[in-house]
């Protein structure tokens, strides 16, 4: 099966996720800077979110690109993938919209969590597809990076009820861990 | 006429689709448990809906996969397939806000069997282009799920009535019985 | 200039707004029988959308696969056509949610009247960079259906504010007359 | 790295922020004449909107045309700039609903400003991989055109607050100066 439609549909859906986020941002009434100011929470979880949106394309971009062919285990792996990312922006907007109150800053945790393993079921799809000689795999290698987001999330998600903000600062540390473009993949391609 | 247009917009008004189903799902404007669990009848029926519009899509690629060409006739039975598909987020808010009752889940099982057979036309178009002996029209067969699909919705209309919970698991009987990637074209092509 | 970008995108639009049609029904509170028959009036105008954009999206399919190549002035022609369509759904949720009175049809009407012009405009675009002995311009021709689905629109629009239902009639027999695909395009690329 | 797919996502995220810019345009209860000039200025703020994202998305095309790969870096840099247009329907909804007030005028042409810096930032990118001698570079040129309007950003912004519309026909202007298409690029690569 060839993966041009794969990417092209998750392209599409990431596309429409990444410019749903902002919807979020409800249209003040009143048109002075105070209406301005209210709308930092909404901004600032907007900002948080499209970061991870955008790091999830860079980094789906990279393995298919690295990627030869397809599976129908691999379709799915790549759906239940964006299950979770679409939920992104429901959780950004709960979020943003209570002021990072603990419960809705955990439940953006928890959606952040899913994802990164619905990330990781499909690289080892990917990968066992392959094989564990393949460029993809040697590429991934020990998939470090995606091992510590999950455990940072974990430790993230309880801290969200008594530390809130050292939550949401745990978040924005694992998107800057990623925003470095993902070189191994790089690397082995040369 | 190439089909690379025809995969192209469908991915498209696929992703949006399978995008926007979330948007029922309200953001709620208190951020404590209780407004979480609220919204499970809504995260319920989210979920069976982006199951059957990633069937939907999963299908539809496998199709055009073993298709060569396609008519003027093959586009409007594709876009009749998206017409009803299109329905989905409409059929699921009715639904996941109404707590399951039984209007909306006969509702929703009629977007389900309008879209069943809305598919089941579009494969009957594409056999008759490329004769009973190609390649696709082998792989689709007889295409027993699709018929036994159509007869389930069938039984589950009237059922929403009488034991709605009863309807609901037909839909989701069906998804689970389609969400084995369909192996038949996979082998054929092979 | 080649022309991949300008069908990627404009399907993305397409895409987009023909899903973006069925937010205008909005979701009822209520679960009974009422609430749909409620619907009549917008869903009937949201099928007239659909069949629209449907025919637009198929007959801008056929004119760039007949086309070479685009030019910048082909680009913004191409805008100005998406920027009528993509007031379709703000015109159709008027439409439908007043019940078909006679100025929101007249305004559908006059939406639909641009549209034409655009797409008028597009093809003569079109034909003068590929020279009027070209396969595009003869597939085109006179453009006998585009002239006369624009005299109809200037019927139908002051026939809106007399015989409101009339005026609704007139959209969709334009549309039906549209509903046969384009056939004179394909006759000649055979 | 192969170009295609960050085009293809940009193409998905330029085409679903044109359609959203209407969304702004709520559908009014009532069907009179009233309801329809008291869009007028949500409708001319839309229009604005539609031509900058139409530029944009015409110099985003002639661009990536003129480069052959894409670095991580630029990835990110094409991010960055949709970012920034991500929130033009946000600023155009504000500023349309509240009848071109200074606030909302000023944080549109913020929008605008951080939107040209954004795509002045790509384009840099863009030539420091490709060379100073790359076709992509000498069809840049030292793109004065681009140095010009956030120049002109920078004058509008503070006049919003004491002329206000001066501000408005500022933004109009720059639109108007780019809707020549960019025959600098066409130009060499011819």
């Amino acid at each position: 099966m060839s993966k041009g439609r794969v990417e092209a549909f998750s392209d599409g859906v990431f596309a429409v996720i990444i410019t749903f986020l902002v919807f979020n941002m409800k249209v003040p009434s009143l048109a002075d800077t105070a209406a301005l100011l209210a709308l930092i929470p909404v901004f600032l979880s907007y900002v948080l979110s499209f970061l991870y949106i955008g790091i999830y394309w860079n980094n789906h971009h990279h393995l298919f690109q690295a990627a030869d062919r397809v599976s129908g285990k691999i379709l799915w792996a790549n759906l239940h993938l964006l299950f979770w990312l679409s939920l992104a922006p429901f959780a950004t907007a709960w979020m943003g919209q209570n002021h990072f109150s603990p419960i809705p800053v955990a439940a953006y945790g928890c959606v952040l969590l899913f994802a990164g393993i619905a990330y990781f079921i499909l690289t080892s799809c990917l990968v066992s597809q392959h094989g564990k000689d393949s460029k993809l795999a040697v590429s991934i290698g020990r998939d470090r990076k995606g091992r510590l987001s999950v455990a940072l999330y974990l430790i993230a998600i309880p801290l969200a009820f008594m530390r809130t903000w050292a939550a949401y600062d745990l978040y924005f540390l694992v998107a800057l861990m990623w925003l470095l473009p993902d070189r191994r993949i790089e690397k082995v391609l040369r």
